[in-house]
């Protein structure tokens, strides 16, 4: 649980604004711990730093659970005006404004994402350290970009860093509709990769398979027929036998274990989310006589983990996929905090949001884009 | 299911007996579908094979699962006299009666185990391959040396192959007092790991405990003391904090999942048996944000990927434990059937021992002595 000793207030003068953040002072429910507050102009760079201006920042489920306290990734707190607070988001698109002496590759207008976790991206300028910052190359849209950083580059990862799958080869993945998983159909297809796609049965179930289908999933099913002895030879006769060997699972519960029975030999079984919020519960034989490997996922490790080349490399492979058409833009909606609106008035509107969001009432991605000078 | 079409039968007369061994012709309960086989004396031995008399074979649980049908490893038939029968039995100590020409660094007389699986060790004698036989250096008991494939690898290599451990380094483990769980605990204890031990509570626990130390456990505890809250900082008092990085399980069910949630970041959860009957069920968070990977392993497995050089080093590492006095043989029982026994004679005492292994009746391991020529 993260708690400041300061107060909470409302700046309600926008006389002097010039930037604008959405920050908390101790973890709790988004709707009452978040508000909007003002500050400054940044001053020039100090060397080996950038000034950035956020264009674009999505809301993301984590993000919630960050604010809430609930997440293992936490923030620091950040110095604004003379409030230590902790500025919310963890991913979005910047361009830069400012470079500090020292920096070398980096000119004004270059958009760059955030490589370090949990930094807060909901604010509309920023100075931050160059070697927290991923080079963005031309060729995605906004939108594009400013959701580039954890959801296809989990999909990506999750695709490559397991199983050596060469084309024609099956993936196999739960969850299908996810954001993730729409970027899993979509990768897997621009590389030749074949999925069966798993999603929950709903009105209008055919409207989302022949959604998915158009994205590139190979097959489209629903975890009712997954429960049925007979899939198991339907999806013999999909793969022609061939074996499956990687799985992804963003929902744990008895349908992963349903999933995870249909798999070759040597397989492995990635994890990045558990929406069932019931714990992965496999047969122990699939580890011993199989020789399942369970494992888990999560792109915050590997940002920490890898190198600026491998992070900037990363990029590059996605923006070149949204270049092509392979990688679309996530269906979105767009909320802007205008430069004319009042800290109060900017601060009941995200809290709306995050209201809408936690109720379920977006069926897409909300992104903020914070006006600054 | 294996079945095979001929008939079952009693050999009555001893009158040519000369070898000996226990068959059966389908899948069933070993207490109705075993038999005990005369066979003739064995020819010279062909080229790039061995005769071996069989002096040990033990009763494994698995070979009550191969018979049952219900094991993944399933036996090839072999001709004895004019019938095809499925002879049991996985693991054996033999020793050499019969070099045939071509093989070297064979002599009579050698010690060798068999690396092939499921290939029938409850026999007096048999022609084997040279490749399928793993020559067993001196220094280890009869009993030893005939149960030394099975547990006492199984431990060895799940205390290898998946973390770099390093001496002061701690292991956990439920099932201590299995037959590879008291391996474990005195392999660790050769390398200078420690280890945490969990095991069922019983009358005489405090005794039980006091056997597993002795053999060199640092601290055995029961499943009850680990459902406790305040388990976790005992444990931390015990490790110094140090993270545990190895789980051993041979029970999955929920004791398991506490377990797991003991463990430190990027640990292993090694898997090798589930006595519980309940899938192994871990919180995905685990995955996900320790960067937990479950994995089996499987012995069997093990002897079928792995060079000859690589199972003889084996060999020698776990006799070298042996010579020093640092591996036990296990408790056991010996039940010799006789020279002098009938086949019917010999077939009951067989589905005896069964009926007994399968009734809990033994607290230790049972072996099988075939006399033969």
């Amino acid at each position: 649980m993260l708690r400041l000793t300061v107060h909470r207030h409302f700046s309600t003068s926008s006389a002097f604004f010039a930037n604008r953040a959405i920050v908390y002072h101790s973890n709790g429910n988004p709707r009452s711990v978040l508000s909007a507050l003002t500050f400054p102009s940044l001053r020039s760079p100090p060397p080996n730093s950038l000034n950035i201006k956020y264009l674009l920042a999505p809301v993301n489920p984590a993000d919630i659970n960050v604010i809430e306290g609930v997440y293992p990734s936490k923030p620091s707190p950040t110095k604004l005006n003379s409030d230590n607070v902790f500025v919310a988001g963890n991913e979005g698109l910047a361009e830069v404004t400012g470079v500090g002496s020292g920096v070398s590759g980096f000119e004004n207008g270059q958009w760059v994402v955030t490589g370090k976790q949990q930094c807060g991206t909901w604010r509309s300028g920023a100075n931050v350290n160059v070697e927290d910052v991923i080079k963005v190359p031309k060729g995605a849209s906004e939108v594009g970009a400013a959701t580039i950083t954890v959801n296809p580059a989990t999909a990506y990862n999750m695709l490559s860093e397991f199983v050596d799958l060469k084309e024609g080869d099956w993936v196999i993945q739960n969850g299908a509709n996810s954001a993730v998983g729409q970027a899993v159909i979509q990768i897997a297809a621009s590389r030749g990769l074949k999925t069966i796609n798993f999603i929950r049965n709903r009105e209008n179930v055919d409207a989302l398979k022949k959604q998915l289908e158009e994205l590139g999933a190979t097959h489209v099913t629903t975890y009712e027929e997954l429960s049925q002895k007979s899939f198991r030879d339907k999806v013999k006769e999909w793969t022609g036998g061939k074996p499956l060997r990687l799985a992804l699972n963003c929902v744990s519960g008895p349908e992963t274990m349903s999933m995870a029975r249909l798999l070759g030999s040597d397989a492995h079984l990635v994890s990045y989310g558990a929406m069932s919020k019931q714990p992965l519960s496999l047969p122990t034989s699939l580890f011993i006589f199989k020789n399942l490997k369970s494992v888990g996922y999560w792109q915050s490790r590997w940002y920490t983990e890898r190198t600026k080349e491998e992070r900037e490399k990363l990029m590059e492979v996605l923006v070149g996929l949204m270049r092509e058409g392979k990688l679309k833009e996530p269906e979105h909606e767009i909320v802007t905090l205008g430069a004319g609106e009042s800290d109060e008035e900017a601060s009941n509107k995200v809290r709306d949001v995050m209201k809408n969001i936690m109720e379920g009432q977006y069926g897409k991605k909300v992104l903020l884009r914070l006006e600054g000078e």
